[in-house]
């Protein structure tokens, strides 16, 4: 995974970039997800070799926290590899999506993973009602939830099986705990190495110091400039990166988009998931001649490991277009990453970066979870919120509550 | 369709209007958009019944303008009705996406539409050229484009058939035209119905003004605080709503998205597609708590026509959550609308609306997706705009060409 940074960072004084480092580093001793890559997974393990081996399907039930970021690693090894078992993610209350994807399902090989923090998640209880009323044998359930939890004392109760999440790991940063881990490895992933990814870019940061500099240089300048570029896009080169964007709108948007501590001020910074080359075709005019309170990030894959290639047709015509034959599509797809970006780079006035992942494997994608999650920690000291909390979603919940109680009245 | 309207537009002056009535109606005069409700469909109506009895899937192949709108209009239509036929987009050169949705294509049983309006687009030939080197039949092959492009001459050299585009309808602004509804048709849409639902709010705009003060004031709401409110929000309550978000990001940012015309100043507003529930658990502790530069628009179906019911089942340690036993999902998604749309009215600095469509058909979409053009017209007029090019997408297209022909030799 390389970095390329585009702005100006030379004017980062040195005082700053230590204090900084030396709040992360004290954040890490009451923060649980810092050291997820360094957890035993042996007990994840344990419990995906008890399923039987009919089981071809992993249905997981969660919705946020508990199935973005199982959905960007799966959705992104998925179209290069030949998983062991296929997931299907239910975590809408819509009850159209809700019937199609069931009609999916043969309860006979499937296995359900019902996965909430808090174990009391309406759409995920309202989700799993429905398929317990369809399939009661607490065999077919594995329960994901907080230690003490609700969830955790009822999988008890009808002796299903259950594991964990730290206390002290947030949903949004739970992507690398149980909640990702164990339908990864009921998918086939290889998780070892996904967390090697990770821990390669925490030891580079908190010992290695390799990766320090650069990710700090970079939170301070999101943190300084927030009020003028307070959109952050990232304009990913490939259709895998789909949902990692889905999972960094989240991260990035529910943490850094708070009051700030000492101020009570609403503060926050704006993520924007964008997909090349599609995007290029939406997004990028309102980049390019827009309003400048944008930054952009933008992420390829070295090596897409396929080698389609474009015909050497030459259509009547169309004889212009002659020059892209026999040029592979992963040689084109990334041409067009750099030239949206060189593009872009004649404007001194977007700051732009770039990131490059070595190819679609676990261990790039542990490496980009995790600097996301400490580049998002970084932020969220800079610009003086509490990253892992959500206090603004609660009122909503509490109406909720009353409508519903009221029309069962 | 019902939009109701939170925020202030008591302000909106008479005079000011007028004379935005007086200009889009002008605009109408050249604009083709404002008069695809009123076209003739015989000729597309042919096109398809042309087609063999044992093509299943119609395979669309086009990228932002060519295939969004039609996206939207064919995956929300596709959960709640039995669809003649299947409809596949090609839209990305990322080579693993293309190698996975060709696996799927049954050649025999397929057709292709080859949708490009300039008839050059670098992603549509390069993907026309590989499925051209797999089946060179023309019979196999329909193309859409603007009148007199290199496309249709092309089409035309190898004796397939085509239709156009109006020269004066713009790509993102093409979803009504044959754009959309060929492959609509070919999916067996009822395009009649949908044409039915934009001309009702065409009328009742142009004509009846049933419509047009409400529009107005809200495109005058927009326009006067884009600096202050300068991202807005989609918050729509239906999984079958989340191409149709990505529809109107396009709209919304590459319309408004531009250097002024008297002043040359970068200006733009920021779109957000948001999906309830799932995204009440991310982005909308940023929209409750961060700096208040966002809108937001509720959309919600009235009627899914869905009997889906959480059953009366209570879990041991969780009958905290048996208020929702019997309760229908489709209720539920809809108090979750509005729970979320009452803690955000707590807020007085969000500027709020909110828009019913009837079901989960034809007439409603066709009525959503001409309200937000003219919704975007109205917009980019007032802050003095070109909403109908996209200039700032050019240069990244000159590199792309000079780094193809660089590494061809």
């Amino acid at each position: 995974m390389k970095n390329s940074i585009y702005f100006d960072i030379s004017k980062n004084e040195l005082e700053a970039k230590k204090r900084l480092f030396d709040r992360v580093t004290k954040e890490r001793e009451y923060i649980g997800y810092y050291d997820l890559p360094f957890q035993d997974t042996q007990n994840l393990k344990k419990l995906e070799k008890s399923l039987d081996a009919s089981i071809d399907t992993v249905v997981v039930v969660g919705i946020g926290g508990s199935s973005l970021g199982t959905k960007a690693i799966y959705e992104f090894l998925k179209p290069a590899n030949h998983l062991k078992r296929k997931l299907i993610f239910l975590e809408s209350t819509d009850p159209l999506n809700l019937t199609n994807h069931i009609r999916e399902i043969e309860f006979e090989k499937s296995h359900f993973l019902i996965i909430s923090k808090s174990g009391t998640t309406i759409e995920t209880i309202s989700i799993f009602k429905y398929l317990y009323s369809l399939n009661n044998d607490a065999k077919k359930y594995t329960f994901i939830t907080d230690p003490d939890s609700p969830l955790e004392d009822f999988a008890k109760s009808i002796d299903a099986s259950y594991c964990n999440i730290p206390k002290n790991v947030g949903g949004r940063f739970s992507a690398l705990s149980s909640v990702g881990l164990l339908p990864l490895l009921c998918a086939g992933i290889n998780v070892d190495a996904l967390l090697k990814g990770a821990k390669e870019i925490a030891d580079g940061f908190f010992q290695e110091q390799l990766i320090k500099d650069h990710l700090i240089d970079k939170a301070l300048f999101y943190a300084k400039n927030y009020t003028t570029y307070h959109i952050n896009c990232i304009f990913a080169y490939s259709e895998a990166l789909k949902y990692f964007c889905e999972w960094y709108v989240q991260l990035w948007g529910e943490s850094l988009g708070k009051k700030q501590k000492s101020s009570a001020i609403n503060v926050g910074l704006t993520p924007v998931g964008l997909i090349g080359p599609k995007d290029q075709h939406s997004f990028l005019q309102l980049l390019i001649e827009g309003t400048r309170d944008k930054s952009a990030t933008f992420i390829k894959i070295d090596d897409f490991k396929d080698d389609l290639v474009i015909p050497d047709i030459s259509l009547k015509h169309l004889e212009k277009l002659d020059d892209i034959n026999g040029l592979k599509f992963h040689k084109l797809i990334n041409m067009q990453c750099e030239s949206t970006l060189e593009a872009l780079q004649q404007h001194e006035d977007i700051p732009l970066d770039a990131i490059t992942i070595q190819s679609i494997d676990e261990e790039s994608m542990g490496k980009l979870i995790y600097y996301y999650e400490l580049l998002t920690s970084l932020v969220g000291i800079l610009i003086d919120v509490d990253t892992y909390d959500q206090p603004g979603v609660e009122k909503g919940k509490t109406i909720l509550q009353n409508k519903i109680k009221k029309a069962q009245l």
